[in-house]
């Protein structure tokens, strides 16, 4: 059975108090590009992403879309709107096969009710990513296009690398789009930058997925 | 005598509790445009603004500088940062002369222990200021300057207006700079937005401050 104390905010639990909860847990399935909730929906059930990634969009009024953070396995999301009571300011849709734990906002409430260090971890990962979100806001409002697309490719390496014979591969997979949308620019930038960067010797793709080749290098451009 | 029960995040206090926790915090004056940290300095420091303005900020590497947020009286600033004791990641300056009050990091930590709803005070308002850099990052990266000037002012509206014969007035000091700061765009853009703006009869200003004297039509902009 899955161990729910795998997941950061909920690790400093016993192993008693880890089954007690577990039950407040159920498992849904989502397909590639299948939407979880949308921005406006109430927020009735917070979630962990427990295989698959997931994406948490805006759309402008053209409905042009913005990714401001892709959930990977372990980490939650919807978790403020939950909080608060009002409803998810913005879209999650799955970016892959993607399955999730899901706890509805009367239970997570009572359970942290119960466990206030529980309400330590949230808020202290909540800060992790405001701190990402600032980081991310100065790079779009500030920096051209081929440092914020290195910029967010060494915050993927960090989050997702995995060190393969060539450098450092980004484990997920990334269209040029879905790289568009996380630094704020057009598709047809993103990919005339990446294969900038490509033929430069910084990056390379393989199966689907982008490597770094060159971090050193990569970060120079930041 | 100041009461921190005025401050949101302490306002679930006894006024007993408030009392006991009072000689913990200490007073500190900054004027115009000095600086109380900066990027990489270390946390020791929760600070909240009794008087005054703070900004905010983050630089590029040309020194180009974008406002985060904007720190009214009552609100806290540095606490991310110090809850999980890493370097601010970010600049506070005061933006008039301004008095905060502040509290050592070790002392902050054990009141959160002792009172642990102040940690979902915390939580709820960092998950609040996570929702507006969201908005804020979809505006800068999809929506044109107008419309980004127009979510800015409707924000500020909320956040700091006051009822006036002609309208609403922001009751900040912004110049043209500090709104193009806010919006990741050039002085230059800002204020010819703001003349439009003005000319069309959404705006005015009157003794440095922002009169919002149609926000139908403003909302319509965004």
């Amino acid at each position: 059975m899955f161990d729910i104390r795998q997941i950061a905010i909920f690790n400093a639990l016993t192993p008693q108090e880890a089954r007690e909860i577990s039950p407040y847990f159920a498992t849904e399935r989502f397909t590639k590009k299948e939407g979880i909730f949308s921005e406006g929906d109430t927020s009735d059930w917070f979630y962990i992403v427990k295989r698959g990634k997931v994406k948490i969009t805006k759309l402008s009024h053209e409905g042009k879309e913005i990714i401001l953070e892709i959930i990977s396995p372990l980490d939650f999301f919807g978790g403020i709107a939950v909080m608060r009571g009002f409803p998810y300011p913005a879209n999650a849709i799955a970016m892959e096969d993607t399955e999730v734990l899901k706890i509805s906002r009367k239970n997570l409430l009572s359970i942290m009710d119960r466990f206030p260090s529980l309400m330590y971890c949230l808020a202290t990962n909540i800060g992790d990513r405001i701190k990402g979100s600032h980081e991310t806001l100065k790079s779009i409002a500030l920096e051209k296009v081929e440092a914020r697309i290195a910029s967010l490719l060494i915050k993927l390496c960090d989050k997702a690398g995995e060190k393969v014979p060539e450098g450092v591969a980004i484990n997920m997979k990334l269209t040029k789009q879905d790289i568009a949308e996380m630094v704020g620019t057009t598709v047809e930038t993103s990919i005339r930058t990446m294969s900038k960067l490509s033929k430069a010797g910084l990056v390379s793709s393989k199966a689907g997925r982008i490597i770094i080749k060159d971090l050193d290098r990569l970060k120079s451009l930041t």
